[in-house]
């Protein structure tokens, strides 16, 4: 079995004629560092699952400030989840922070899938609900704490993504400025 | 035809027998003005329908700071997503802001519903496509816009709201404080 089998195994009920069922109607991407995966204005068609390397989901404001929706690292999932399901023309870009492998499926093989498969859709829509409370967590954190609680918390939830990311995209992720992100990180060290 | 019926109608392809058996499966509440129609530490186990008044739904941090998480005025929806769907202790309170009349329907009846009537279940599937994005959507006005832009932003989105609520929690629902938002109020008023 390979990895995204191991994967769907461990995450799901299903049988392993329909893991294979799955992965057989992914396609398969390699994309090199800094590489789009999806560009603004495009309808984002695509459900990816990253295998290795790490992409970023992020917008560009009207003054060209760049905001980080999300990291995807392995055996993570990203799409711009408007765009994916209104079938609008996206605000986001994706792109490759690392050399990255990925599987990608059309909505159309996604809903294939579901009609034929109840437990994957049943797992599907266990990601959707954990993915919209990670958003509502996201919304409280945003609105209710400090930008040391914040940058706290991200660190405690991310620990792998936090050592491959450069500082600034972590300030953008967190909405504060690279220089109270510097100015907490001084802190931390000094503490240390 | 009542209102829900009318709601219904307007939404969904759903055929007048449906409608009146998802309206027939609720339960009426009326609620007074400040009074909880959740408590942090229970399980948010109904979806709610606002037919008339105001709900807010917040949470309250541990230096004992309110946060609005979303306000739900009529023929809106409100649940905490988070406990609904896990089924734990909700974070968060919901709580009438006015006189309000809701229909209710437990998660029981409502999944029963989605296996009889698969155009209900794809409302529900849409209306929560919705919501994500409406919280995505936010997430990027957090961590972009600066408080102008996001009280300008909530005004034009939420008129009616807007005007029924104390400015101390349009300050909460943005993350800003009532200083800063009192100071961007003024300067309006001086440009009026």
């Amino acid at each position: 079995m390979n990895q995204f089998e191991h994967y769907l195994r461990a995450q799901t009920q299903l049988t392993d004629d329909d893991i294979l069922r799955v992965r057989s109607c992914a396609t398969s991407l390699t994309v090199r560092k800094r590489q789009p995966v999806l560009c603004a204005g495009d309808v984002c068609r695509h459900k990816l699952f990253v295998l290795t390397g790490l992409l970023r989901v992020y917008r560009v404001g009207q003054d060209g400030t760049e905001s980080v929706m999300r990291f995807s690292a392995e055996n993570q999932w990203a799409i711009d989840h408007e765009s994916y399901t209104t079938e609008t023309p996206s605000h986001c870009y994706i792109e490759a922070l690392e050399d990255t492998t990925l599987l990608l499926w059309t909505k159309e093989t996604m809903n294939e899938l579901f009609a034929a498969m109840p437990a994957f859709r049943a797992f599907s829509d266990r990601l959707k609900d954990e993915s919209h409370n990670k958003s509502l967590q996201r919304i409280f954190s945003n609105i209710s704490h400090s930008a040391e609680e914040k940058y706290n918390a991200f660190v405690a939830e991310n620990p792998t993504v936090f050592r491959r990311v450069p500082l600034h995209m972590v300030a953008s992720y967190l909405g504060v400025t690279r220089e109270t992100l510097s100015r907490i990180r001084q802190k931390h060290h000094q503490l240390r």
